[in-house]
């Protein structure tokens, strides 16, 4: 099932980054859903490559078409399938990746798993660019949601060392969010995001890469969404965001942080605001025991420096069965971080639609 | 399918903290196993509570009764079901919980999820209890991954800021993990280790607790293990992990630390060392792309302190819907991370196994 | 997955003929469901052996113990979990299978299938013992819907070339049908019901065994229910009636007779009923497209003679590598129809619980 | 998951029988099958209408275009997409089904299901021309299995009450069986194809339609496919056979037949051939315990006539809360038996390619 997600909504993902298209089918959507297709280009817009000095120069107009699943742009209970057919491909580039693997990236191992058969240019089916229609049933799903009054925000929250201010996890500034998100540059600190361009711009003029985290929060899921033990709203949401390629890290609420607490410290206490019960901290990232407790769900997703550097690296050759040189060609974004906050925003309103 | 984890081997846990038994089944397990019990009651007596100052005093001899799926100690190709039969349950400990919920436990989420019809004894289904029937499971696959050459080992890597040292990823030490995971205080350096033990004294005697992290090594595993997308080892690692009560995150390879080095820093070189393919560095922790590169697996898991601390705390009352004070009687483990060790390597070895 | 059935809600049987115990977690029932277990233990008492002369001598009190999932006889939402200990077994009868395979029996494959070290004593988990927990699966699953006004019946309809009266498709009489499913040779027509039993006994004073078929109806399925393709009312409950030992075909409404009829004969038209719309006809068994269209939901199921018969059949053996001749030893009964009748109740409840 | 199927192998059925496009992902195949476009084609046209007078006059070219999953018409091991763009559809002929549903049609149902939103023209997702894409899939499928030397026939069984030969359940003639698929009208007996013809036009100058049964037999599986319980093979095939439009019965080996034998005559018994165990007879349909017994797997299946027929009938008005007179435009099959062969076949293939 490598390639779906969902249990009561199944997400499919197909395509390689260079074959004639790429595109989902969504299978379980209710039906007479109308779609706004402005709200979603824009929502793919936001990863889409090309805008800006800090991502891959390749061009993607990204407009997907819906094949299936639409009558007069409303869900009509059918499978909903969207392709975006792929143009503007250099696969040349690729030729050297068949016999000499990327470090870090999954040529290596798509070769021992594919025996060879395997799609290399452009990664393939590996490929960022599957990420795409990631965003496609991601925008769908957030549009679905935000009709139940709940909103998905991510923002870059660090490239390398370089932090932006923290979402307020127990009353989540709206406005705020909404301006953040649609910034180019999705930062709550503008000052800091010129820090972390000056970051980014830096490591490309070094023919390197840096990589960062991203902050996610959902607001407006109530009290009792999620099962225990294996399809908790953590297991949900860290199965889909290990999805997206470059992911090496997940935690909820203050996660790793909450190891350095007292349980004291930690604990979320309970109260009455009016007639609702909320916490006075949210540091369990509004998830007890896999269920939603109400509060904002708040996780931070951890991606790795791009892998692909124009650097000279070590490498092997298989054909040779020796140690080589490796130059990768092609252009590649210094840092994934930035395209890479629709995409957790994506996965993450995948995950809780399907649980709800 | 929230207690069922796996696609070829199904793990499904049942039980609630205080009802008759808990137990798992285990669906798909080749037929033809044999079942070392000695090994495995080893492997279940180190998460077994009530054997130090650590833990609750709470007896569990935890000997499971194996009722199916076994014919002369070896499996037969049906579903193994074991059984632990509950003894020395004090119930009448949590006759406040169903109205009082306790901080950063799922009783308020329960309590909206199950609308009050939950089991609260104990926790119930919730209850770190049922990490027993996934030790029992794990231990199993544990035994015939080691027939396979794989090997799963896990420490204490922190307990609030005390740090062990940390597994060598790239060459990790077979007979000083052996050692290790073997200690009644399983970590690698014991000066370390006093440490941290006089972190949860110190905790304990506060009416307080701590959390920590485990950091888990699979060593032995071929390349080419896992799947693209959605079903990749980190995706299905993390899915179960987080079955485990009390987690709030996991990284893989060096995880959020990787978003603070450039690219050249956090690629993995390859190098033949002889006619295998290596790496320099295993800072990916063994997976691209989600399939195993051949290199040891590595993760560290975030466990936040014991949400039920003796001291006073804030919350509600349902029943007269307002605010009030609440202390949790029971007695429970100022500290999980030592009895949470051995269900990183049963997750770990469920999630592998099912994908092999 | 093959001993698991259902989405939504997943049945889990384990167990062996003569294992320690046999028995069924079911994952995913709401929470407040209280059970009537005398309702319960008449249901299974309908499957249980030994209570005439048709049906094999071995005893089973089947009494399930509940060993999770249940406070106050209430489902609490965890996973239910219910043994039958085994009592009673003679394992010695089945010696000699485990060298020469029962002809028709499930020996051979499963010979082949887990290598010689399936279970073989009494047919091991492909035994029709396990349809007990099937049963109090589908008793549960029976008052859940019961409270939803649906209701599941099955009769003897017929036993080899003795034919009993059909249920009237599209106004079933609730009260025959309850009197008769509750009769202790379940037929409407008792007169046919003599002829059935002779034909029994004949065939069993003949050392052989007589097969048959059983009518299912379901009242008070909403139209909507059910899925396109592959998820349809049919899909569903054809995939779970294959789970019952010895059934061979099954079809809806008119089934194979449909194929004989014209198209103009075989359409069930529509018309108002007061506000209510249905057919006048109910040749498509109330399922169109897979979905339920309001008219009771009608299958019928074909159970093939007990391969199990007294008299000397030709087979092989493993050992000598040649053909030899085989007498079965134990007790069997010469005809399963009349114990598979609560079990093709129990499956069809659950297919449909699952769904709903 | 109603519009997937399968386990190991997923195929995602999607489309609108007048939608943009209608296809198939297929997820799992393993990487490195070269698919041979001629045969796959040569299949394809075998379901195609419009080539006799027997279905319906729309003319569908039915080329498949592959949008992903291959390299050089080679399977990269990454989800393979194949559309069918439709044209040639006539949405207006339909425009009257969203108010008077058409006897045993899918209408009404989906009505209820979708709330009105359902596509109705040319049935929507219900269609028969979703049969395509399962072409594709099962074409695929047919070929990946001939390389492990199973093989997959079907023909037309019967038509209404004329009936075909019966195929060889023991030793099935390859030969004959190849010619038999490949001729326009595939029965083994060309006299009583005849009167098929004459039973299917007679049917057609009426304004009306018949049904059939279509008889499959699967050649070469090795003993040992298949699992106990739920997950056997008359499990899986049934499950995704109940997928074809119009399919209301299916039966294994004897089936419904069995039913009127005694078990010394249903019973097949073992002998060695040379160094292979088979059977005497074959009524059990080379199945046994839900696995195969090496023995050629055999089922048979029953069409309803086609429900569209120009007779007028008998329906209701959704608007005017009443009943009402239809009369069915568009053109469409007198008798869809004849183009459902290939699909039988197509799903058989599925079903098997995914246990094994």
């Amino acid at each position: 099932m490598s390639s779906i997600f969902g249990n009561k909504i199944k997400v499919s993902i197909f395509g390689q980054s260079h074959s004639q298209a790429i595109g989902v089918t969504i299978d379980g959507l209710p039906a007479g859903i109308k779609i706004d297709f402005d709200e979603l280009q824009a929502f793919l817009s936001r990863r889409a490559p090309g805008n800006n000095e800090f991502s891959t120069p390749r061009k993607e107009a990204d407009m997907p078409e819906f094949v299936s699943g639409l009558v007069d742009k409303t869900t009509c209970g059918a499978p909903l399938t969207a392709l975006i057919f792929n143009k503007n491909q250099n696969s040349s580039d690729y030729k050297n990746i068949m016999d000499i693997p990327r470090p870090s990236h999954a040529d290596y191992t798509a070769q021992v798993k594919f025996g060879g058969f395997q799609d290399v240019a452009g990664g393939g089916h590996f490929s960022g660019r599957l990420t795409a229609p990631l965003c496609i049933a991601g925008g769908i799903a957030k549009q679905i949601l935000k009709q139940q009054g709940i909103e998905v925000f991510s923002h870059i929250s660090s490239i390398k060392d370089v932090k932006d201010d923290e979402i307020d996890k127990v009353n989540p500034d709206l406005a705020l969010l909404t301006k953040t998100v649609n910034k180019p540059f999705p930062v709550i600190n503008d000052i800091q995001g010129e820090k972390m361009k000056e970051t980014i711009i830096l490591a490309k003029n070094n023919l390197d890469s840096v990589g960062g985290t991203v902050e996610c929060i959902v607001t407006g899921v109530n009290a009792g969404i999620g099962e225990p033990n294996f399809d908790g709203l953590e297991n949900r949401i860290s199965s889909i965001i290990f999805g997206i390629p470059a992911v090496k890290g997940i935690e909820f609420g203050n996660g790793f942080d909450s190891t350095l607490l007292y349980g004291s410290e930690n604990n979320d206490e309970y109260y009455y605001d009016n007639e609702k019960i909320v916490t006075k901290t949210n540091n369990c990232g509004g998830i007890l025991g896999g269920i939603s407790n109400g509060m904002p769900i708040s996780f931070k997703v951890a991606f790795k420096p791009t892998p692909s550097i124009a650097k000279e690296q070590n490498s092997v050759s298989f054909k040779d069965k020796k140690n080589t040189k490796l130059v990768v060609k092609g252009r590649h974004d210094p840092c994934i971080v930035l395209r890479a906050v629709p995409c957790v925003e994506a996965a993450a309103a995948i995950a809780i639609l399907d649980l709800i």
